[in-house]
């Protein structure tokens, strides 16, 4: 039967790459997917006072397998009622981990050498700043005051921390057939999760992360095998353009994630090439790491290749691993002619260029 | 009469880098400052129970027209009744503003061009989460969820805006006077302030901070001329690698600040080579922005100049501008010459080798 996935293409260029990656999942899958376009984004609140409708979110979670989600404009000022829609659908629809690969064959890092770069990043999905507890206050001298909650638990840790390493696992195995097969690898060593934080200042909560997450690491017998390193959060960052060809799986609380995934997207060339899910028990949301480009939208120039590769992230979730395999191959063989690039890519084609292309090669 | 000049070593490399900052210092002004060392650290933590004396604070606020602070080492465990002794000077001394200046007249971008940078970093350097406020709860099932406040002041953000458009007009003035001598300057466009923040999820505190920073523009007739722009702090990130050049005075709340330092320090090669002052009322603490590294601790190999060129600041800061200048031309010959450099730049000087050159080229 017939697979239902919900289109959220958003604001911006959001319009323009989510409708080539349902294309693609419909070339790789020929009548296999009904897709509905939900509305949601901050032009939709522009026009009706609404951000993300319950329906959207009510037909996500009952009828959708699977979803799409495309890029939010964030107002420049703050807009009373405004909230930003994706955040509050990853909550509402508890997508706990968001998940961004991160790779290329051939990264020059800042010790000028060409290396492999494979990183992936396990973001924490629902807590940290992105709670939204905030409260202004007014101090003795009538200026403002404003606080934010930070909210770090063990039990949204540890399962992040599950999530890293399974993954961590899951790679290392893929890795082991590769490498008997033949095909070469990125990652040589052990599996290894990096663990991010700073808990040489925020020793309660980033010092909660990193124990949850450490204590993970004796819960099931096969994760004996997976190495484990931290990071300071600014270090991280330093390091990650450094030596990107050091990390494997890399676990971080929301904050640090957000900021360490667009990073990790310069490493790559763009952040148009750069996928997600966000991944949870009810339904798995693809989402390119890009956001609405603004000074982009409307040329028909934005690069899909993001949204493509989100939509294989999410063939994969609902089992199709061969036909997202297709996809990814599709992706590479284009990125690597460097033929049909888009302009963030320095390039010229356009969006429907791209898409033509990877859909030819499928 | 001679200047008093506090000395903090603190940890690891930090008692390598900080007597060659000091000697660089009395070199180029023989005779003129008297050093004094002043304990503080997570080693003297072991020790004595005390990570920074009473003593070292009042010695520094009533004795010391200037300090030096080398770097301190986080416990990777919470250990009791342990803080970081840095984040408690800049509060203790209300060292507002951390200045990290990044520049190199030769840096690659991801576009794999060739670039000039020279990024001003204004950190707020009092608040956000570095204000230490956390607490620790216990859900129904006996599982812990713990919170840490984040606060953003208005006082606070003007205050650092004001250093920001103070320091991005001082810097226009100085680029025009270099482009008259027929000096080439980096930046050649008007005085730019890019305001980092997070405000499409953070729309209360770091709203505060951008409207905060903003309204300082209209204060001063000669903050007109100042171009400014905001960056999200995972965008920033991100074009910081893509485009490095279009950066000039960049303001930023406490941990974003942290963690942009962190990525601007990679661009340019090596953590190795970026300096700081904590700037304020009472005591300017020139402070290379590198860590304690343990790894290299104790072989004498660390790089001098992120301290040497910390103490040319402090230089500048106490009015010795053209002495400051004669240290900073010594280490960019030093750097260009490429002959002798530690092995965070690829090369197997020493501390001392690199000390000893510097001095020489005084
Ligand atoms: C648009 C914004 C709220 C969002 C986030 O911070 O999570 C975006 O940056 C992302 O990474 O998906
Ligand atoms: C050591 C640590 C507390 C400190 C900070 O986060 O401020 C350091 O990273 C820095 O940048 O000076």
């Amino acid at each position: 039967e017939k697979l239902t996935i919900g289109l959220i293409p958003a604001d911006g260029i959001g319009k323009e790459v989510i409708p080539p990656a349902a294309e693609v999942m419909d070339a790789v899958l020929p009548g296999k997917f009904e897709f509905i376009t939900l509305p949601a984004g901050f032009e939709l609140f522009q026009q009706t006072g609404v951000a993300l409708p319950d329906e959207t979110v009510e037909t996500l979670r009952t009828k959708c397998q699977g979803a799409l989600f495309g890029a939010v404009s964030s107002p420049s000022h703050k807009v009373a009622g405004y909230s930003s829609p994706i955040v509050a659908l990853r909550k509402k629809l508890q997508t706990y981990a968001n998940i961004r690969p991160v790779s290329s064959p051939a990264v020059r890092n800042a010790k000028n050498q060409t290396v492999p770069v494979d990183m992936l990043i396990i973001r924490e999905n629902t807590e940290c700043l992105y709670i939204k507890k905030e409260r202004s206050e007014t101090d003795e001298n009538g200026q403002k005051v404003c606080y934010a909650e930070r909210k770090i638990s063990e039990f949204a840790s540890k399962r992040i921390g599950r999530v890293a390493f399974d993954m961590a696992v899951a790679r290392g195995k893929l890795r082991e057939q590769q490498k008997q097969q033949g095909i070469n690898v990125a990652w040589t060593g052990k599996p290894k999760v990096t663990i991010v934080h700073k808990s040489n200042v925020l020793s309660v909560t980033d010092g909660l992360f990193r124990e949850s997450v450490l204590a993970v690491k004796n819960e099931k017998p096969e994760y004996a095998d997976v190495d484990v390193e931290e990071q300071l959060v600014d270090s991280m960052v330093y390091r990650m353009f450094r030596e990107p060809e050091k990390f494997d799986v890399v676990v971080a609380p929301n904050m640090y994630g957000d900021i360490i995934s667009d990073g990790a997207a310069a490493l790559v060339g763009s952040l148009g090439l750069v996928p997600s899910t966000n991944f949870g028990d009810v339904v798995v949301i693809g989402e390119p790491v890009h956001g609405s480009a603004p000074d982009i939208a409307g040329k028909g120039i934005a690069n899909p290749i993001a949204s493509i590769r989100s939509a294989a992230m999410l063939l994969e979730n609902l089992g199709f691993t061969a036909e997202a395999a297709k996809i990814y191959n599709a992706v590479d063989k284009l990125l690597s002619e460097g033929k049909t690039l888009t302009p963030d890519l320095g390039g010229n084609a356009t969006t429907k260029d791209v898409t033509a292309a990877i859909i030819s090669q499928l």
